[in-house]
């Protein structure tokens, strides 16, 4: 069985690759929901719903979030309204939504909600939120003083303004879903995806009991680097580490994760890292990192099961 | 000014000739929100709504409710996830129930949101909720012993129980909108829409201090019969009336009414109730009441004025 560390449009990547590399039914994916957020009264996930529409082959490809053949005309009618509409939910992707708000109302559990919504979508992997409780990824920028919503951060501001602080506010008090401990406690392989390691991956380790499991498992834990050639290849990861005071490098993601995994993959134009790497007590792992296909996506899941 | 005690699709239809027949800026609607409620966490109601899109020319006219050109994608995926989507949403109606929970939540009351709306609309005349409180329509119905919630009763099982007792909860501690009750107080005439007398109407009069302002404007109250040749001409009127032990016809409306409505308009069919409804201390005014189109709907508003 392998568990992966997801957050949404990279780890959607690689674990469409990764469920045609094995049996599917053996990937656990346990989702970052730090960014989960509520607007007009919705309940909306989403690394969730990215990883579940990637996985069903229905998210729109050209984004990398939301789904294929979306209309628009709530968002159009919104606007009209004078609503809230920079964040854009699309006509087909506001049904999660609905869904996932009336089933939380009836009092489920995000859990069993996102079990509902995966086997709807006929997701052969499980998907779990990394917990039900409530972690919210607060952003502090430069010349404001009060925390900013994820989302008000990374989609209404473009995540244009310079981070000073990134918070991860309820994680001391939340529980890590029971299955996704078990999960972390049996597995052949944990994977972190290539994900920011700060918004998507952070909000996950900052949960109690995650980061003694992995120093615990650290053999088998093989961490894929989102920072090709100095940049992250999608979102501000790069920009975020660099405003934090952190190298944004694979020497960066190195230092970030070397104290609880044993490898660091990383991409063939980061191949003269690798002796850096290899002194700061991880192993590196020189790929094609850079998930342009599917089938290139495959390809590198292939060659990172095969590490352990 | 003109005062109209208003449900959903007959008094829309009512209210859309009416603006025509006068200075539409003279007009005021005060609704029934009896039939409110929440569903998928968005805040919904369906008479506002429906009166803001018929006045709006965006109505569609087919169905009487909802919005013309309208498209469905957020049901059809809501309905492959498993979801409730026996109450239609169509995309561009879930614009405004977006905005309206959005706006609610921030604090807003319902008349400012509402105002919000109508205005973004072009509605002309004053569109008023008859309470910023909430007053929730139940329906007791044969063989359970429970109250549904008025859209179970209305749209899930399609008004087709027999109703026992309809119930109107909250409705004493709620207060009048100011700006509906001065209305009432000032308005040269006050009209009763064409509505269902139980369930849109009655929410109306029950709150606290209605009954007795129209007691001292009896003179100016003129209430158009829902009920034509002993059917209601749209809903379950005349059904619910008869369930309910009362007679099912315009005399029906008249023993509702008649205590503080002068007036009452019947359609050219049932003019044979004239003496009757003349013995029952009303003012019996035969006119063609059945709204085929809004120009017909702009003739009879034409004659009701000008009974006052």
């Amino acid at each position: 069985m392998i568990a992966v560390l997801s957050g949404g449009v990279g780890a959607a990547k690689f674990l469409q690759g990764l469920v045609k590399a094995v049996d599917e039914s053996e990937v656990v994916a346990i989702v970052n929901t730090g960014d989960d957020w509520y607007l007009h009264g919705l309940k909306i996930c989403p690394d969730l719903d990215t990883i579940t529409y990637t996985l069903s082959g229905q998210v729109n490809t050209e984004m990398g979030w939301g789904r294929a053949n979306e209309t628009w005309n709530a968002m159009e009618s919104l606007e009209i309204l004078g609503g809230e509409t920079w964040f854009r939910l699309g006509d087909r992707d506001l049904a999660t939504h609905l869904y996932r708000t009336q089933r939380a109302q009836s009092g489920a559990t995000l859990d069993v909600i996102t079990r509902e919504i995966t086997e709807a979508f006929s997701i052969g992997c499980t998907i779990l939120p990394m917990t039900n409780d409530t972690v919210s990824t607060k952003v502090q920028i430069e010349n404001r003083a009060d925390l900013l919503d994820f989302q008000e951060y990374f989609v209404k501001l473009r995540a244009e303004p310079r981070v000073s602080k990134v918070a991860y506010q309820g994680c001391e008090s939340a529980s890590v879903l029971k299955e996704a401990m078990d999960a972390l406690l049996i597995a052949d392989q944990i994977i972190i995806a290539p994900s920011n390691p700060i918004l998507s991956i952070e909000p996950i380790l900052s949960l109690p009991g995650i980061k003694e499991c992995l120093l615990e498992r650290r053999n088998k834990v093989i961490a894929i680097s989102p920072i090709v050639n100095g940049k992250a290849l999608k979102g501000p990861a790069g920009k975020i580490m660099a405003e934090l005071g952190q190298e944004a490098s694979v020497l960066g993601i190195a230092k970030r994760y070397r104290e609880f995994a044993k490898y660091l993959v990383i991409d063939n134009l980061d191949i003269e890292y690798s002796g850096e790497i290899r002194n700061s007590s991880m192993e590196p792992v020189v790929l094609g990192t850079v998930m342009t296909t599917p089938d290139v996506a495959t390809g590198l899941a292939k060659e990172i099961i095969r590490l352990i």
